[in-house]
């Protein structure tokens, strides 16, 4: 598989848990984004706090690439699964076992020797993993940050799933200007209302149920999710995959098996 | 108990499943806060959907009292117990089985001839749910919209839940400027860093670790989650319980075992 990085038994098997140490950090771009906007929306950070950081870009200059372990990169054959981002995944829970880091996508771990993603690492990037091979079945979002375990990063339980087969990039997040539009009936017909934020709750929003059944997203990404409160399936949607047109919930994901849809995110990297 | 405006045997039972007719509504306050903000944040509404909205104040007028089944209205001897909002439970999933509407918190559903809480509807308002009676165990975040199964309420899958035993509306939601500090040692020490909008990751805010082992919320109520992207652990902290002050992790919910929190949001109603 092209995309490999690294493919190696953790040597840290002694070390059970899930706490990392703190590293040496600068700025990334998102949180000085968020130090410009006239809210402060994205955080305040202190002074301790902002001579702290990682260097972001670093993921970036290598992250269009895929990498093979003698060092050669390789463009990958298939545009989505390009990416600016780098994930590391384990074959067992709590960053145990066989591990192999990825800077573009994968669409079937078995191909690198893991019969199973049983904990992760997200470093940079957003990134949607999938229940089965070829990106199919239930989908995950997996922003940066620590999942020791399948239950950190399914986050649906109304069934329990412990597998991700494979994973690739999110296309087109971290959009200046996130906008899509939801539809109460298939086709983009209906009610209508233009989402350009996060919104735990549709109704709160005044949306009068608790189905969409068409959406157009026009730039960026988005994760829409069953029930309030970011709960329940999850299906991403992108701008530019399909036009950004998803015309009935079918087209949501392999996975969807109705057109409830309750909150709303964007996904930033 | 007094907080009850109605028990019944639910009408409904014939009708099985989670959708909900459009009602006629008008626009919520958060809608039109959004309206009003610089960059639409809280999405702009179609003509088509302004025209249809339910008046929200409807929940308000009788929301601080608690009403007995003749219609008496009593001030709920627990301060905690008010609220400005509505919360429908039933002790069967997809909404059947006996019902009980409540305007304020209760501390033990069983008072109120329910074993269990197996799905809800929250018409208006910010509610925490609570796995044991008396606000003790798991957290669950509950905003406006249909839960019609545990699954779609507990969240966390790492362990099944399949009760709730009380619930309380959330104090200080959706204040203008929702404000916290998260800490990376115990009593408010070590590194820190000021949020004030929802962080699906803080880490790739900056925040070095997966850890926040103190925190002080200075105006309005956050919800914060264990793992990326709102999943896991739930702990709902707000500005006026306590001083704001969470001075270790064993005083961000009776359930908490660890100091782990990778993302946050503020909660709205």
């Amino acid at each position: 598989m092209a995309s490999i990085i690294a493919i190696a038994i953790n040597e840290m098997t002694k070390k059970r848990g899930i706490s990392m140490a703190a590293k040496a950090r600068k700025p990334s771009r998102a949180s000085e984004r968020a130090g410009q906007s006239p809210a402060g929306r994205r955080g305040r950070l202190s002074g301790v706090l902002r001579s702290d950081w990682s260097d972001r870009r670093k993921c970036q200059i290598s992250g269009t690439f895929a990498v093979t372990p003698d060092g050669k990169k390789m463009a990958p054959t298939n545009p989505l699964l390009a990416g600016t981002g780098k994930i590391t995944v384990y074959d067992q829970e709590h960053f145990q076992g066989k591990r192999a880091e990825f800077a573009a996508g994968c669409h079937n771990v078995a191909e690198c020797g893991l019969d199973n993603v049983r904990s992760l690492k997200v470093e940079c990037g957003a990134w949607v993993g999938y229940e089965h091979s070829n990106f199919c079945g239930q989908q995950f979002v997996l922003e940066k940050g620590d999942y020791p375990c399948f239950e950190a990063y399914s986050g649906s339980n109304s069934y329990r799933i412990e597998r991700m087969l494979s994973f690739r990039p999110v296309r087109c997040a971290n959009q200046k200007e996130a906008r899509m539009t939801i539809y109460e009936k298939e086709n983009m017909t209906g009610r209508e209302l233009e989402l350009c934020d996060d919104y735990p709750s549709l109704q709160a929003m005044g949306w009068s149920n608790n189905q969409v059944e068409s959406m157009r997203v026009r730039t960026g990404a988005f994760v829409c999710y069953q029930y309030p409160g970011y709960r329940g399936q999850q299906y991403v949607v992108e701008s530019d995959l399909g036009g950004g047109e998803y015309k009935c919930y079918r087209e949501f994901g392999s996975h969807a098996r109705s057109p409830q849809i309750q909150s709303v995110r964007r996904i930033q990297d």
